[in-house]
């Protein structure tokens, strides 16, 4: 019905060391068979009710990542981007905490560091930058860094997941306030983290209303005011 | 190739007596033959080098608007918007002076107020959902609304169409250092607007750098501080 491909890319984002990385598949047809480059996928009419469900089932299929927080990022599209011919992909982001993503279980997934990538095939550079830059945008002022810490947290680390994707140190007091105001987090009743140097810290976790879409706050949490 | 209908639509937007007004046109062929819809087009893989470019060209032929600012807005797709099947859509939107829409010009495109919007066919009233909500969300940290004001504009013209779109009022010293700090204007050398009530203000104009992209502040154009 038409000439054109296609696609969804997913930019999958975790925390490892402190850094942002994104995850990286090689490639098992070609072009760039062989080449690590996001995973992606064709969208499947008779499979997939929208593109956001062809994401989805991709993830799945190629990294065993089940409903992680999954975003439209923006459509890369032209004649250029694909030796195949005029192509459209279309491009969403992924968080998910390091542990979900470990070697041992995802055998094939290669974590590189987003500030270290050198070049990937077709745009997919490109498209990494544009979710780094979405990510960094929108976690100052949303739940959204929250995704990264896995299922159950203290707030302590939460904080450093906000610093490091933020990039800067953030106030304790001001912090603590606007994750009140946001409203997105409860305590796992009875649940501390013990056996570190510190005291024994209260875990929280995501409500579960909020674990597929974000809270929005007016003023940055890195802010002072 | 692929059995995906790929289009793109428009949301263009323009400030009429105030108010946000979105642009459209009767759709001259089926589905929906007659009904006023977003302004919208196959993706044509042949002509276009990617959908912003589809975008663009279907904006001149159908509107006759060149040049906009165009911003990609979101990807709508499945199996159950159209009834021509699986289909996906590229949606940009893109802001206009009123002046460029005049019915006298342009005598097949309707404008209607956003809020005033019943029922648009296909998923198009969830896309100027987004697309209002997006220049919404951007207007108070970005130069959009410029974009809105026409080729020349004073000041005072300025800070009454961001109050339009961001429907209160605005703090006048406040948004003019902000409007200052956006670096995005200069002066058309000697032109006053005269005839008014007022004494003769200065006409501004856009850096022409700031057509086609927007300078972003980090602070709410809106806020005081």
């Amino acid at each position: 019905m038409s000439d054109i491909i296609c696609t969804v890319d997913v930019v999958l984002l975790t925390l490892k060391n402190g850094a942002l990385h994104v995850a990286l598949l090689k490639r098992d047809h070609p072009p760039f068979e062989g080449v690590l480059a996001l995973p992606g996928a064709y969208v499947q009419a008779d499979e997939d009710a929208d593109t956001q469900e062809s994401a989805a089932r991709m993830l799945r299929a190629k990294t065993g990542i089940a409903s992680p927080y999954l975003e439209q990022l923006a459509t890369f599209s032209g004649r250029c981007r694909d030796p195949r011919g005029w192509s459209l992909s279309v491009a969403y982001y992924a968080l998910v905490a390091e542990k979900s993503l470990v070697p041992a279980v995802h055998p094939d997934v290669t974590l590189s560091a987003v500030e270290q990538i050198k070049d990937l095939p077709f745009d997919h550079r490109q498209i990494v930058d544009a979710a780094v830059r979405r990510v960094r945008d929108k976690s100052a002022y949303s739940s959204l860094p929250v995704h990264l810490c896995g299922e159950t947290f203290t707030l302590p680390r939460l904080q450093a997941v906000y610093e490091a994707v933020l990039g800067e140190p953030i106030n304790k007091v001001s912090f603590r306030r606007k994750i009140e105001e946001l409203a997105i987090l409860e305590r796992v009743e009875g649940a501390m983290e013990t056996g570190k140097a510190h005291r024994p810290a209260q875990l929280y976790r995501l409500k579960k209303h909020f674990r597929q879409c974000l809270s929005l706050s007016d003023r940055a949490l890195n802010a002072t005011h």
